[in-house]
């Protein structure tokens, strides 16, 4: 069984090139250009061979039967949707490379004893719907009734948007997965950071998923005629929340260890009325905070808000803060991390473990059965940006890991 | 010669109430609600007597001959466009004060020997084109090729507005209005501020309309991956733009003097991608600076970026600056600050001089002729905000104090 790595490298080239054309690489979760992207991918599956179908919770999935009819499936895969403007191969690098090695299986004549399952997990990335992993919290039977009724701005509840993509939101409970019913998933992925890249190393092993928080955060001040209104007598909502940017980003700074770093991100601000001659009334932002020690990814916000609060009364505001997200931190398997170990070894591919400071859907597949991950370099760690960008050979070195992995999987696993 | 405080108000009602619905009170210019806002009003002109037509550069001006037809013309007005979600009476006070006026004038019978006019100004606030006193530029020849060029968001050039609003852009020249061409221009505005209201002036006399102007602020950084991106490899944009709103709101309370206050403001902010899980790459802001003095207006924003800019390079992060718009301050008439003077001594009311600390349409009518403006108090100094508000009392205050100096000019000037 040998990996075509040129024939990855044009999927991975086809794939991306199917963008918004004023903004590349965009295919957001639930627009007409994602479903043109799911097309081309559920015919490359079928073509390959696969069974192919999407499921309840609008996950794409292609499947090869096992020898072994008794044994759970081995999940591999990862997701199609991005960011605005940025994942050219964050996502669809895993899910290329899950259908490349159910190809090179199928067409050397190999058969697995697991049933081998192919995901391209729906929305992983946050949507218009404010949640990302959609895809993988319906697989985990983790969508709540409060998840399907989110709305975007245009007014689409997520329950419509799944029916959109082709899933069935009234199924979705009897696509759920429970705990133990995957026998493995493991999923290959850019590593969106510098490390392999300064380092020179071909193979991360991912030891654990960062937990991530994010929390809205609101500061209401005063909206004012920017001419009329003295600096003394105004409650500038942005120049409070200018403040609290700062501080996060001190203490963040401070707070940042070598191996378990913590991260903390204003990365979304509206202000409102937003225009040149007024004195800005609220300021909402998203405050987003991300460690492997989930004790610090709690606290964080709370104490900024606390420690903040005094100063921004002294400018006549207020500030609140709401809990949008809180995602525990996730752990590898010891037995997938030994697995992609031994692979890489066996290929002659130098390794390091690191943590993933980016989610993955590995978090909630993580409910339904032990999980690892394969990372590979991206130039200059550049991701969720236009330029990110990888090499043929990078693509091909996970590929083969992740081919090899599985075999070791296949045979290790009861 | 009464006027009629009743008819003045419900007009205020009326038009006012002209809104986008989900967010009062909205009528911006170059909208299908301005035109409707415009219709109600040319129809109120009209049935008032005046001779109602729209301007080559989209005014919408109602015309009251005078007996000697060599005089030149007294115009009296305001705008009737808003801003976002602000905006109940700004504007519209100062043209249906100069409707009642002329038709409570022409229903005693009385004849002014000026021709008198009355002006709603095109897009006096920042419309979507980035360019405000758009009317009033073009009626003192104002309006340049480059401003006609302008695009607004989706792509229509000031041009198509201001044919969109009935106006003819091919026309312009001969429309404007040379030096020397108006006999005075008159204009009731409440005041946006809190400084009559807290004195229990009724009556403010304008005595200079500040100097603006703006600056896009431009702070470009390093979109990247929020999670992947330890703290201290981050050129977050949204920092910098930060430590730069702080130091202008600490500088400006700095250099605040009572009688001539400074504010600057940073109103507009857009950061790009804008998204939780990405480190912002780029925040473009638009700083405003207001004064009386021109030198300070002037200085301020560079001298802001000079300072600011080793700290964001130690950010990784650049920071450019590019002028939008500056407008020197404009004085108001000593004769026109007299009459208005004389008119509410002989009605009692109590006077206060003050600048104005929002720019108006008489900044540029000031290029035609000599030119004055009355305040009136607003609620807690609330403008361009949903609460803005006056009593009927102080619309008939403003508008009686209107017909009186219209008189005393009409007498007065040669």
């Amino acid at each position: 069984m040998t990996i075509d790595q040129a024939r990855l490298w044009n999927r991975l080239e086809a794939l991306s090139e199917i963008t918004d054309p004023e903004r590349p690489w965009t295919r957001r979760s639930f627009t007409l250009r994602f479903l043109e992207g799911r097309d081309w991918l559920a015919a490359e599956f079928r073509a390959a061979g696969l069974e192919t179908a999407i499921d309840a919770a609008g996950n794409l999935i292609g499947r090869l039967p096992g020898s072994d009819p008794a044994l759970k499936p081995i999940l591999i895969g990862s997701h199609s949707d991005t960011v605005p403007s940025g994942g050219r191969y964050d996502g669809i690098l895993g899910v290329l490379a899950g259908l490349e090695v159910a190809q090179s299986l199928a067409e050397s004549g190999q058969r697995l004893r697991h049933p081998l399952e192919i995901v391209d997990f729906l929305a992983e990335e946050p949507s218009e719907f404010g949640l990302s992993c959609i895809g993988s919290r319906g697989l985990a039977g983790a969508l709540s009734e409060e998840h399907l009724a989110l709305r975007r701005p245009d007014g689409m509840t997520l329950r419509e948007g799944i029916a959109f993509v082709g899933g069935r939101p009234e199924e979705l409970a009897s696509v759920a997965r429970p705990g133990g019913s995957v026998a493995a998933y493991v999923e290959v992925h850019i590593e969106q950071g510098r490390v392999l890249e300064s380092e020179a190393v071909p193979i991360g092993i991912v030891t654990d998923i960062v937990g991530i928080r994010r929390e809205r955060i609101t500061v209401t001040g005063r909206a004012d005629h920017a001419g009329a209104t003295p600096m003394p007598l105004r409650a500038d909502a942005l120049v409070g929340a200018s403040r609290l940017i700062e501080a996060a980003y001190r203490r963040a700074l401070a707070t940042a260890r070598d191996n378990q770093p913590l991260v903390a991100t204003f990365g979304r601000i509206e202000v409102s009325p937003n225009a040149a001659n007024a004195v800005p009334g609220e300021a909402v932002m998203i405050l987003e905070v991300r460690s492997g020690d989930e004790a610090a990814v709690k606290a964080f916000g709370e104490a900024l808000v606390r420690d903040l609060r005094p100063a921004l009364e002294e400018l006549r505001l207020t500030v609140t803060s709401e809990p949008i997200s809180h995602v525990a931190p996730t752990a590898c398997a010891q037995d997938i991390r030994k697995a992609i170990a031994d692979a890489s070894a066996s290929l002659g591919l130098a390794t390091r473990d690191l943590p993933s400071g980016a989610g993955h859907d590995g978090v909630f597949v993580a409910r339904t059965g032990p999980i690892g991950m394969i990372f590979v370099p991206c130039l200059d760690g550049r991701s969720h940006a236009p330029e990110e960008s990888i090499t043929p050979e990078q693509a091909g070195d996970g590929t083969r890991v992740l081919a090899q992995t599985l075999r070791l999987l296949d045979t290790r696993l009861s």
